[in-house]
């Protein structure tokens, strides 16, 4: 497609994402604040806060003009992974090849870890130390997106109906609509806080929540298709957890080639919608390649 | 002291609230918005978001200016009941005269409806449909106070501490800061950004938060006393929980006589941080009074 490196964009991107991360928690610590590092600090791909400043720099912005965002995704995010892994939901021991929250602290503290890091996501994205008044609307409009995409009409419920449908197989449409809510609307609200804050136009933040729509599938699809056939040691969790738990998956609804080609299909939907963009979509464009090629 | 009805003015307010509170979810259903409803409007005292509508008026301002913060802080109370109560933390099934949150429904459910509560909160303080874009500014300096009074340097790490003292006994000073921060954070944020929303001067807002911070801490010691003496069936939880639990007390530091004076003279302190004001400061004059005679 064209030279752009996009392992060192990644690499990059973290490195800056990370550091943000940090400063922000600066010289603090408690047993509190020690569970929140370990959950946000373990590694994480950190797919969402690159998708948001790859976004404010795809509308000709900065990275740095959403960063702030983009740590407040990735609390948001790193909340819910750790809710999701309690005894009472998924049950999960182990997490990016290390023990999840409630193992390596204890239950009680990790749900305290995941309230702080989901309160602290607003107390970040309201911070006027770091916001011109200039562009406080801006600012308003991204905590009312983040925190609409994350709670009852969005992520939350998503998760909801997750565990309402183990043990029981989903249609495809209800497959779909529970990742929409459960993944795709934090993957959708990430590039569409990143083009707001690069002062996108209206028909821009359209294009890339297209964008954004079908990648977020397209990864929940490849991630179904690496639980039946990738590599522990590679992925950093067990393989096989979907079946153990009866969950719907597309390779149980699809077979595994056609799961693979619908994703194919569906990276296709998302560049076809960067059509509009010159090169400064180039890491969206690798980011939705990467997507559906990488192995964990 | 004066004629001001505060039986009226409380029910009055609290009817206000609660219709607010209701008409954010409109027509909503499913069991996730049940379980958030379920403790949302099971019978709270609204004491947080009547201080934060009380300080508007105290201020100068109007009931409406400060309704919509009202009905989050109020979320944000209840999510912290909702989680508090979980077997991993305090393990209670009885508030308020009704099975909790877990016990009602299931622990996924009372921890994704506590999570959604506190997301909610952000939602409805950033919703621009009911925001005067000449008072933004205002609203983000009232998510950043609130985030910030919620998260890990307040509320959670008041949760954390309470839960470390368990079983051993803090001394008075110990105490007094993990209430400071567990209770009185919220308490003192629930005056202070109603004051900003009646737009009050600076100066106001300070003696309000002296006045908060003094109630807060009153509460906290009456609710103490309530579980040594008071009357289950008033309550409406078991009473001695605390001693069972081996959780310190002020009565257990003080004695139940001296912790009623310590209590009385908290409330002298807030009323007397409200000397400055005139008559629109009789409700909450009224509530310091309400705090330590209250049954329950």
């Amino acid at each position: 497609m064209n030279s752009f490196d996009l392992k060192s964009y990644l690499c990059f991107k973290r490195e800056q994402i990370n550091e943000a991360l940090d400063s922000i928690f600066a010289n603090t610590s408690s047993k509190l604040v020690n569970a929140m590092k370990y959950s946000l600090m373990a590694g994480g791909k950190r797919i969402r806060p690159i998708l948001c400043v790859a976004a404010a720099e795809t509308v000709g912005g900065k990275s740095q003009d959403a960063i702030r965002a983009a740590c407040a995704l990735e609390m948001i995010h790193t909340y819910s992974l750790i809710h999701d892994d309690l005894p009472a939901m998924d049950n999960d021991k182990i997490r990016r090849g290390q023990p999840t929250c409630h193992v390596a602290f204890d239950e009680a503290t990790a749900i305290l870890a995941g309230d702080a890091l989901l309160t602290l996501a607003f107390e970040v994205l309201s911070s006027m130390e770091f916001i011109q008044e200039k562009h406080v609307l801006n600012w308003m409009n991204v905590i009312h997106t983040i925190s609409t995409a994350a709670g009852y009409k969005g992520m939350i419920e998503g998760q909801m109906q997750d565990m309402a449908g183990e043990g029981h197989s989903l249609c495809l449409e209800d497959l779909e609509n529970m990742h929409a809510l459960k993944t795709g609307a934090l993957i959708e609200t990430s590039v569409a806080v990143g083009a707001i804050l690069g002062k996108g136009s209206l028909a821009q933040i359209q294009q890339l929540k297209t964008y954004a729509k079908n990648i977020g599938l397209a990864f929940q699809v490849t991630d179904d298709v690496l639980d039946v056939e990738g590599d522990p040691n590679v992925i950093g969790k067990d393989v096989g957890s979907d079946q153990a738990r009866s969950k719907s998956t597309y390779p149980a609804l699809l077979g595994i080639e056609q799961s693979k080609q619908f994703a194919k299909k569906l990276v296709n939907n998302a560049l076809k919608a960067l059509d509009c963009f010159d090169n400064n979509a180039h890491a969206l464009r690798a980011i939705a390649c990467y997507i559906v090629d990488r192995k964990k």
